[in-house]
């Protein structure tokens, strides 16, 4: 069989790529041409320049997502470029059909620039229903986000914050049910406070979060520390109200939670067995977790979750991003908001009954094929309700 | 069944979009989530950060061209804008499929500035191996197109240009055939002096045409006359060499040829009869051309060609582009050059047979199964003998 790597180099060379665009007509006869092009098509065309909205019926804009990235912050490999991005886009895209039933299409940019960046996006927004931001690096992935959400009125997401959030959210509800504690009471220490870190903490704030401390390479983000970056700084003011300085280790001290998307090997059993009895340990760094599984279970932690498959609770995007769309395309959103990632992560927390919860099943398998269409409806609620939504105006 | 009109609305409402983006990988299992997406796609990227060129081997690239338009010339409709263009830019993408089997995407483009449009498409380039330009206005459509052969390194085609001048140059080869002429000897009259006449009249010259005049609203082309355009100039300088001026009318008198890419009825019975025997006509506005053939025919004309299917010698973009492009890819051309198109038009041209031949059958049809391989088989051959391949450079 080979590794991994062996097979799937194997298999990209056989496919020549992973997508392919079809039509989803019969064009077998000039009737059909007649139909599908000249002069038949003019009649869509004339409905929309007379009513923008009716793309959504006439054309596959309504269920057409674009992955987009400019390659600087691609899996762990960091800034490859954009065509050296193109598989992992690509595949991003397979998972979106397979999940979601979205149509999406890998759009690797041949620029860095932000401004750059946001003016091709808003370019190509009569062609999407949606943006899905993928690999780019901080703290440009900040502002592009922001400017786009501001300046198109389609949904914009950039996964690998968002995406990530909501399904640490959606494993934390599930773990703390497991030590039964709750999330207003608990201590979090988040390791890692890049692009991924910041999101996570914020939606968990959202979700009444109350005592944080985030830690980066140079130790804890507190007010007052000159090595922040602007993104560092508005979090210290949001978490670590003790005012703390220091290491990891001093920041574990007595926490709850440990969520690491930082480095391998960071975390060790000693600081684990500093931790409050019941802790959680969400260790993300991929492949090679903060912590492997045995160590930290060995260490006295409660429950343990990795980004890998062959552990149990693997904490994967995956479960997020098809939902997300699939919810947000189906009541032509406008926007992604703050009130549909929280209700994802709960609908993703509650695909797993009371009965079935236990420590090594906090959150659904990558495969598990309820979870798009159950997070899908749940998004879609929400976007209705905050008027969000083009098809429901009035709920 | 209803009109045309009518069930190709309903078509289009029912499909709610023509395309559908497809994994060509089958994603079952966490084994084939592990290949397809993390942490096997890491390989390729890998391969690919340290070959550019390998991006054709391990993804999509090499077979996906974006059909890129800004709404601004849109079939007989102008400037209906970009998100009423999307119906025509998915039909243009399932004829890719059909006929040539190349991925297409539609592009619709928010902007009409020049340098924008450029900038985009450029910054698009890793995702595509062609850029189809489609239905962008005259005198934009020259620099956007130019500027972008130079500034990219992936075939650029203007098919309301470069597609149309092919399809002609096929026809008329044949058509000369019939009425046993040469294109070194003829009189050619081509009215409508846009961007489509230009280029039709740029390649007959490359193909031999001596004498031509160029008609548009206002008169003959004619160096000096002071309402051309700067791409109007340019044509007077290599057309109408006796420098005649007058009206379309004055320019037909023994003329061999006409070409209409015009306006509905500009061309009447009378003005036929004052041509040279054996005279060919290709009228081809759309839906209504330049002259009826059966008032041509009556008139006098030897073989008549229009845009429509419900005649004969139906003159038809469609027969060139999926080709070209399939060809184009299929060697990795960095470029389509100018030989390119005119064995393009020779090699459509070459699929009737002599026996074949007559006055109602001077080109293919347009769903002739046998035209984009044919026509592929040509431009690939071409590309590699002008050094334009990037998969056989030393042929």
């Amino acid at each position: 069989m080979g590794s991994i790597q062996e097979r799937a180099l194997k298999l990209h060379k056989e496919l020549v790529g992973k997508l392919e665009v079809i039509s989803k007509a019969e064009l077998d006869s000039a009737d059909d041409l007649s139909l599908l092009y000249t002069p038949g098509v003019a009649e869509p065309c004339k409905v929309i320049a007379e009513n923008p909205d009716a793309a959504f019926d006439y054309t596959g804009r309504g269920n057409m997502v674009a992955v987009v990235s400019d390659g600087t912050a691609v899996l762990g490999l960091g800034d490859i470029g954009p065509l050296a991005a193109l598989p992992v886009m690509e595949g991003k895209c397979v998972l979106f059909k397979k999940f979601g039933g979205v149509n999406a299409f890998p759009i690797c940019l041949n620029t860095k620039d932000v401004d750059e960046i946001v003016r091709v996006v808003k370019a190509l927004e009569p062609s999407f229903g949606g943006i899905n931001l993928e690999d780019i690096s901080a703290p440009r992935c900040f502002e592009i986000e922001a400017r786009l959400k501001k300046e198109t009125n389609i949904p914009i997401f950039h996964d690998d914050q968002h995406g990530t959030a909501i399904v640490v959210l959606a494993a934390l509800i599930n773990a703390l049910k497991v030590v039964n504690k709750k999330i207003d009471e608990i201590k979090l220490v988040l390791n890692g406070a890049g692009s991924a870190g910041i999101a996570i903490t914020k939606l968990l704030l959202q979700a009444g979060l109350k005592n944080s401390i985030m830690v980066d390479r140079a130790g804890m983000l507190c007010t007052g520390e000159p090595w922040m970056n602007p993104a560092q700084k508005e979090m210290a003011e949001l978490t670590n109200h003790a005012k703390l300085k220091g290491s990891l280790a001093d920041a574990l001290v007595g926490a709850d939670v440990f969520i690491g998307v930082s480095a391998p090997g960071v975390l060790n059993g000693k600081m684990v067995a500093t931790m409050n009895s019941g802790s959680i340990i969400f260790a993300m760094a991929n492949p090679t977790p903060e912590i492997f599984p045995e160590e930290a279970l060995g260490a006295g932690a409660a429950v343990v979750g990795t980004g890998r498959s062959d552990y149990p609770n693997q904490v994967n995007n995956v479960l997020v991003f098809p939902g997300i769309f699939r919810g947000a395309l189906d009541v032509r959103a406008k926007d992604i908001t703050e009130e549909m990632k929280l209700v994802a992560a709960h609908a993703i927390a509650g695909i797993i009954s009371a009965e079935e919860l236990n420590a090594e099943y906090i959150i659904p398998k990558v495969l598990d094929p309820r979870v798009a269409a159950i997070v899908a409806a749940a998004v879609a609620e929400a976007a209705i309700k905050s008027g969000n939504s083009r098809l429901y105006r009035d709920l």
